[in-house]
């Protein structure tokens, strides 16, 4: 064997011992995981990566996705060893340390969080456009578990990343026929995905992945593919290098124990006494950008009626122009969401990802990771087939992710209730990171494009399908956290609290009440989360009661916020969503719901 | 042309007409990808398919499963015609009928509810296998679109299908090229499917979709498959069969008008006077079920120390016994959910979704259309990944259907945030039709699972990791919509509401605020959905304040539940995880997130 080869094979050796004093430490984790691809990570980390160890940055260099990432312990090994980090190994799974069980944002070397499976691909494959829109080099290695083969993300994930020619994306399918409870569906049979695989547009190359030149030499045809991404199909043995847990089932997701078992283990894997220097390595320098401004004025006039998923999109188009970060993802509904209008600054500008949500939301993910403002759009019912991936996207921490959600409510009317957005506010509130936000005119609509650009980590903007007027002038802020206060007066006997399209009808029954001489106040409630809870507070405190009037699901939406905000000081009645919708022209279907005007109405006059 | 054919392609005309005329009443709709699969709808409801269109319930027949939903005119259509439906097919998209925008359960004849593409396969590979076990003939016919080919949730269950040797399973991909905002990712490369599907372990015909003869042939050769699925690749124009509509960009979700256009469309349709009389045409019945009892008695020990999931699986095993229908599916996580237990009682009452959450949500819901009572469970985390099928799944308002989410919170400990489930009782209780179930300890786990197996719809129940002490005796029911008050006394100055791994805590915390000559009530909340609205309103009439207190996001969840319940009655206090959190020891991280027993001590000081 070659010097290199023996230095690489020993590392491997060394990764597969620290995986299991730390998991044996820890008395917790994946080891065997780790064992089966520890020739693998060798090879990347002190052969195949230009990367240099004091950047954690990734520009200008290779970047590493561990998309099984319960393999977290030789992650951070390989970090170790290559003097990226400098913590102590046996801190795994503690408190007190950024080398957590899974791979999240704490440790600067990880761009996306991983451990939910079959998410790497997707993020990688936006890196990888990303790097080719922004003329950077430097390649995306991507390390994928046989079990996590099985997640139909992942093949999304692939037909993407060919149809888009990413020649600068390398996947490792570490096949160590193991699952967590048993063998996974082919076991070895490499030829599967080999066959699978090139189907879906990819070069592959099935190796031993013990095989420490073999593993070489197909990275070496990696980096020479054209055209379309390449695969390396890795044979592999969980737990590889100790006896009693090689390719043995039952040892998934365990330790072995401190003490002689580690000791009899550790001694197994023979010299592990290497260590091997990494010199930084870098491509040229990206181009340098082109300064970003990320603001814009709307051009409405009161009561022009324009839908706020049509202000998004003229939105998107105006950031673009003076952003060259702004960049917009669709699946296939461009024409709905308007997010085709960013279309007219540059083609590059829009991204369409299909009919596939895992990897709109995991290819604007990647983006984000590359310096891009994405802007990530389907109609909002349709980001619940991507919620676990903005899930994980909060895990990662991106510096800006925007998801919208077009087509909220059973205000889209006749095309029923696959297509009604209900969930979608409980979804996006549940994830602790993200701010929600919910436009009711054209004004709003387009601020709340431009509060989005300006905000870190992920955002999220519920746009409308029918027209609304225009009630805000164009001068006119929405600051993330506040609200507006629409009508008002010493008089008010209750306050009511809408947004999007329900606004509009709280507007309606307050004119309605108004002429039977009961005045009530009207809250726009723009930003869901954070919530502006002083002025509920103090609406609480005035008025007799709160009325809360959503297109959404009555539970996780906006009645429930103000109720939780509220608790204790007033009576609030939370008018939303109760039963099954059905298909209907879109006034008869919120009159059936209860949230129109007359419903409004009636729950202030029940209240007084 | 035989003289079948030539009536099957007329009959193709004739529902392109009906397709025309219903979306152009109803000024919306989708004619023209109705039209592209127009010969094999024809061919599937006048020829192929053996039913009975007295009979909805596809017992002992063929059943179609319109995986491209939009495409619902031309299914009414075929129905109308074959004399299953009465309904006026010009009530399409009205409030008062059943024919909505896309298929739900509001027509007898669809299964699953489909508009969200992607779904159909999935539930469809779910009912062949349905159909297996039951010893039940009778084939599943899935129409899918091109466009849908691009979600990863069709690769799932192609490989499903596929490597449980499903050729009671025929899809037919309608390649008409265009998506809704362009052209699909292969337009009309059928060769891309051909490859794909091949290497996903199908049997494939690739055929001219208008060709009715070529049709029939290729369904032949389906009817002999043996061992594996079969998918007729059709290449269509979408809107064939009217030259302005024909292959043409920009007629997607777009009626034509009614008048001259309308006329002028189906002038070009030729002869449309035909009629088919279908027979009705069964297999040999299936084979008589055994009797079910879906009742069991719990065996635990006051005190004694189990996990909430562990009691899960105990009790599936012991519903199994007695029924059987009740079936568990899983997600490679049934050595955690503890799902396995149920193989005690035969192999094949667990199925083995792999790491797929969209095809163990979809198989689970198929199996449910062939009555079976089907458990699908994982991590609650991962059924993130699932969200959509779960909300779909409610418009298909199964009779059973229980979803388990084990390792909910972060009282798992050390993996880390990807595998806590924070988002799961935001999620569930969002979906209009769910019921939402969360046992605290052995007993209370294995009584809930017997009540979901009794309950109609969808049933989330949401266990816990950490082993937990028996609080019940075993002869304790806990019916849907009620709570547990554990402790009560005359002096109670406030109420604790808790669920779970928080229950024990709210226990510890009463023994605590005992001491000082501190009474509080504590209840558990075990029915997240529907809630205990009298019991908790009691509660803040009689008590000063309430705190609840979670291992969930504060948004969405319990607290919210009990504030909107409560709103203006009495102050709440919602604990709950408010941060992103990370790794470390169960006790730590429920210390660290303000949900353990000294933070519940606390709120209730400051309450006081």
């Amino acid at each position: 064997m070659p010097a290199d080869d023996v230095l690489l094979k020993k590392m491997a050796q060394k990764l597969r011992r620290h995986c299991l004093e730390s998991t044996a430490e820890a008395a917790s984790g994946h080891p065997t995981t780790c064992m089966s691809c520890a020739e693998l990570v060798s090879v990347l980390f002190f052969d195949e990566m230009h990367f240099d160890p004091a950047d954690p940055s990734g520009t200008d260099a290779d970047v590493f996705v561990l998309s099984k990432g319960h393999a977290a312990p030789i992650l951070w090994a390989a970090l170790k060893e290559a003097g990226a980090i400098r913590e102590d190994l046996l801190s795994l799974r503690r408190f007190d340390s950024p080398l957590e069980g899974h791979p999240t944002f704490r440790s600067p070397w990880v761009r996306v969080a991983t451990g939910s499976l079959g998410q790497g691909l997707s993020s990688s494959a936006g890196m990888a456009l990303g790097r080719r829109l922004n003329g950077s080099q430097g390649r995306i290695y991507t390390l994928l578990g046989d079990g996590e083969m099985a997640e139909g993300s992942v093949w999304e994930a692939a037909a993407f990343a060919s149809f888009h020619a990413l020649d600068n994306l390398c996947a490792i399918v570490d096949v160590n026929r193991l699952g967590q409870s048993g063998p996974t569906m082919y076991q070895h049979d490499t030829g599967v995905y080999e066959a699978r695989l090139k189907a879906f547009g990819w070069d592959v190359a099935v190796v031993d992945g013990h095989d420490v030149a073999a593993v070489r030499a197909a990275f070496g045809r990696a980096r020479g593919a054209r055209g379309r991404p390449f695969a390396l199909v890795a044979r592999t043995l969980k737990g590889k290098g100790v006896s009693f847990l090689e390719d043995k089932d039952g040892w998934h997701g365990k330790p072995v124990k401190k003490g002689e078992e580690l000791a009899k283990a550790v001694a197994e894997l023979g010299d592990t006494g290497v260590s091997i220097r990494v010199e930084a390595r870098r491509y040229s320098p990206s181009p340098a950008r082109a300064a970003s401004r990320l603001t814009l004025t709307p051009g409405y006039d009161l009561g022009q009626e324009v839908a706020t998923r049509e202000a998004y999109g003229t939105a998107l188009a105006k950031l673009a122009r003076t952003s060259p970060e702004v960049i917009a993802v669709d699946g296939d509904t461009k024409n709905s969401t308007f997010s085709e209008r960013i279309k007219e600054v540059g083609p590059e500008r829009h991204v369409e990802a299909y009919i596939a949500e895992q990897t709109l939301a995991g290819v604007a993910l990647g983006l984000a990771t590359e310096g891009k403002i994405p802007f990530a759009s389907t109609f909002a019912c349709f980001l619940s087939r991507a919620y676990d991936f903005v899930r994980m996207a909060g895990y990662s921490n991106p510096p800006h992710l925007v998801f919208c959600g077009s087509h909220s409510g059973v205000s889209i009317g006749e095309d029923g209730p696959s297509q009604m957005g209900l969930e979608d506010l409980a979804m996006f509130r549940a994830v602790t990171a993200a701010t929600v936000l919910y436009p009711s005119d054209g004004v709003s609509g387009e601020r709340l494009v431009e509060a989005a650009a300006q905000t870190e980590g992920i955002v999220y903007i519920r746009t409308s399908r029918p027209k609304t007027p225009v009630l805000y002038s164009n001068e006119e802020y929405f600051p993330i956290g506040q609200s507006k206060t629409l009508r008002a007066g010493a008089k008010d006997a209750v306050t009511v609290v809408a947004a999007g399209v329900t606004l509009h009808e709280a507007l309606k029954a307050h004119d309605v009440l108004a002429k039977e001489g009961i005045a009530i106040r009207v809250i726009d409630l723009y930003s869901v989360k954070p919530l502006d809870v002083e002025t509920l507070r103090k609406a609480a405190a005035e008025t007799r009661a709160i009325v809360s009037v959503e297109d959404h699901s009555v539970c996780g939406g906006i009645g429930e916020a103000v109720a939780a905000a509220v608790a204790g000081r007033t009576r609030v009645e939370i008018l939303g969503v109760r039963e099954l919708p059905r298909s209907g022209k879109p006034a008869e279907l919120m009159k059936a719901y209860g949230i129109d005007a007359t419903a409004i109405v009636e729950a202030v006059r029940r209240l007084l």
